[in-house]
C-alpha cells in the first residue's frame, strides 16, 4: 500500500491547559509561563495556552489571565485558550487569546457531569460566545468532546457527532476539534468518522484530540491522518489524564507523536530534541513520573555504547 | 479506505517467557505454571512458555525444565520454547516442549552482546538443532531479533534482515519471527518490510514481535495486519522491557492488542475479561506495577457511574 507522508502534520501543543488542569500539586503561574515561552521555541504554530474557567470548577488553572498576559508572543504561533462560557469569552478576549476553544460533549451525560448543563443549553451558550468574538481579532474553535466514546454512555451515534459539527458551523465557528476524552477510539472508527466530517469542512479547520487511556493514541493520529486529518492535540510527556481511569495514560504524548512522525518522514516543523529535552523537567514541575515513553528511551538515533565485554568476542 | 478486518489475529502470549525473563524479583516455578495454566484458559493457541538458557544468563528463567514438566496441557495450545543453543534444545525436547524459537540478532553487535557470539556462529548452532529437532515432534522458529533497529548500530539495513530469512528457511526452519527488540519500529518501516518477507513465506509461518519502547507497539501491529501479517507476540501487562531503557514500556500489553483487536472487528478467540482479571494480578507476582493500560482502564463498555449530582441537572 502506497500512503502519502509528504505533508505537514500540525501539533498543537496542549500540556499548559489539558496537561496541567487535573494536577494535584499547583504549579506556580511563573513556572506556566516558564513552560509555554519554552514550548514557543520549540517549532508549535498552536499552543492552547490556559483557560478561562472558574477557579472553583478547575482550581490549576486559576491563573489564566496572568498566564496569558505573561507569555512572550513568539510570532507565527497562536495561542488558544480554553472557554466555558461568555464570562470566560470576555476574559480570554481582555487576555488577548488569539483562538477560543469551547466544548460541548456529545454525550448528554457527560456534558452535565463536565459542563453542569446540558448540551442545548451548551449550545445556546455558544451562540453568545460567537456574537461576543465577532468583530474581534480572535478566531473560534469547538470541541466534540465524547466524540468517540463516553464513559457513561458508552458507544456515541456518529450521526449525533455530525450533526454537532455542523450545528458548530451553522453558528459561525471555524474550528471543530474531535475529542476522544477517555480514549475509547479504535482506528477503524476513526478514519470512518474523520471521512465524513471531511466531507463537509476543509482539512486545516479540523483538529484530532485523542487520549491514550487504552494504548491508542497514536494508531488513531495515523488512521486519521491517513484519512486526511492533519492537526493533533497532544501534550508534553503525555500529561493530563481521565478521573475515571486512574494509572491510566493521558493526552498523546507531543514527543512520542513527533518522534513517530521524525521516523515515518512527515514533516512537522518541531525540534524533537529541544522537547524531550524540556519534558524531562516535567516531573519535577507536577511532582510525579510522567507517561511519555521519548523522554526514557531516547530517539532511535541515541545509539548506545557497546558494552566493554563485546570487544573480546 | 477499505480495509479487510475479518481475518483473524493470532496472539502468541509471551509474559512467561520474554516478560518474565527481566524480572529481578524471583517467580517461584509453581506461580509460573499457575500463570500458564491460567493464560491456557484464556483462548490463547501458542504459549512461549519458558527458555532453556543458561541459569547463569537468565537466572529468572532457570527452571523451564520444571516449567515445562509442570504445566497442563491444553490440548489446540502450542507450548513454546526460546532456545539459545544445542545443549538447550536437547533439554527443550525432553521437557517436550512443541516448538523450539531460535533467536538470532540482525546486528553484530546486537548478537555480541546478547549471545555473546558472531552472528556466523549463531547460524553454525542452528544447523546444529536443526538436526537434532529434525524427527522429534516439535517445531521450529526463527527469530531475527533487532530486525527493526539495533540499540548499538541504529539503522538496520532491509536487505540483511531479508536475507537472514532466507538463511533461516533455507536451513529448513519452518517459523520465522521479525523482533523489533527494543522498540526502534515505525509503521511504515513495518509495512515495507512485511510486503517484503510475505513475498517469500505464508502468513501463518511469519510472527511479528513488538516493543512498545517508544509508544508506537499497537500501531506497528496495525501496519503489520494490514500489510498481511496474522501473527503476533504479546506479553500479559505489557511485562518485559529494555535494559537499555529504563522505564520505559516493554512488550506490547495483550490485553490492550486484544481490545484493539475487539473494538475493531478483527477476530483473536481470546477472552478479554478473563485477561483483564488475569494481568491484574501481575503486580503482586513480579512486585511492581505493570505498563499495560486495559487493567487500568477498563473496557469501553465497562461503563461507569453517572456522579450523583448530575441527576438534578
Amino acid at each position: 500500500m502506497n500512503r502519502d507522508y509528504t505533508q505537514r502534520l500540525i501539533v498543537q501543543e496542549v500540556a499548559p491547559r489539558d496537561g496541567l488542569q487535573i494536577e494535584p500539586q499547583w504549579v506556580d503561574t511563573a513556572d506556566k509561563i516558564a513552560l509555554i515561552d519554552a514550548l514557543s521555541t520549540c517549532g508549535f504554530t498552536r499552543i492552547e495556552a490556559g483557560s478561562f474557567v472558574s477557579p472553583k470548577a478547575i482550581p490549576a488553572l486559576r491563573d489564566g489571565d496572568d498566564v496569558f498576559r505573561g507569555i512572550g508572543r513568539r510570532p507565527g504561533v497562536i495561542y488558544v485558550a480554553l472557554i466555558p462560557n461568555a464570562k470566560g469569552a470576555e476574559r480570554a478576549l481582555a487576555a488577548h487569546a488569539d483562538e477560543l476553544n469551547l466544548v460541548m460533549s456529545a454525550s448528554q451525560m457527560h456534558n452535565r457531569a463536565n459542563m453542569r448543563m446540558s448540551c442545548e443549553a451548551s449550545l445556546a451558550g455558544f451562540g453568545d460566545i460567537v456574537r461576543l468574538v465577532k468583530g474581534s481579532r480572535a478566531s473560534l474553535n469547538a470541541t466534540v468532546a465524547t466524540a468517540f466514546g463516553c464513559p457513561f454512555e458508552g458507544r456515541i451515534d456518529e450521526d449525533r457527532v455530525v450533526s454537532i459539527v455542523d450545528a458548530y458551523r451553522e453558528m459561525g465557528i471555524a474550528g471543530i476539534t474531535l475529542a476522544d476524552t477517555t480514549g475509547m477510539a479504535n482506528p477503524r472508527q476513526v478514519a470512518r468518522l474523520v471521512e465524513r466530517v471531511l466531507g463537509r469542512l476543509p482539512a486545516d479547520a479540523l483538529t484530532l484530540h485523542f487520549h491514550n487511556t487504552r494504548g491508542l493514541g497514536l494508531a488513531n493520529v495515523l488512521a486519521a491522518y491517513d484519512a486526511g486529518a492533519r492537526r493533533f492535540d497532544a501534550a508534553l510527556g503525555g500529561l493530563g489524564g481521565c478521573p475515571f481511569a486512574p494509572g491510566a495514560s493521558g493526552n498523546i504524548c507531543t514527543e512520542d507523536l513527533v518522534n513517530l512522525c521524525d521516523e515515518m518522514g512527515i514533516p512537522t516543523g518541531i525540534d524533537l530534541q529541544k522537547l524531550i529535552a524540556l519534558s524531562r523537567t516535567l516531573p519535577a514541575l507536577v511532582g510525579h513520573d510522567v507517561p511519555g515513553q521519548l523522554a526514557k528511551a531516547g530517539r532511535n538515533c541515541d545509539v548506545h555504547p557497546v558494552p566493554e565485554y563485546v570487544k573480546s568476542i
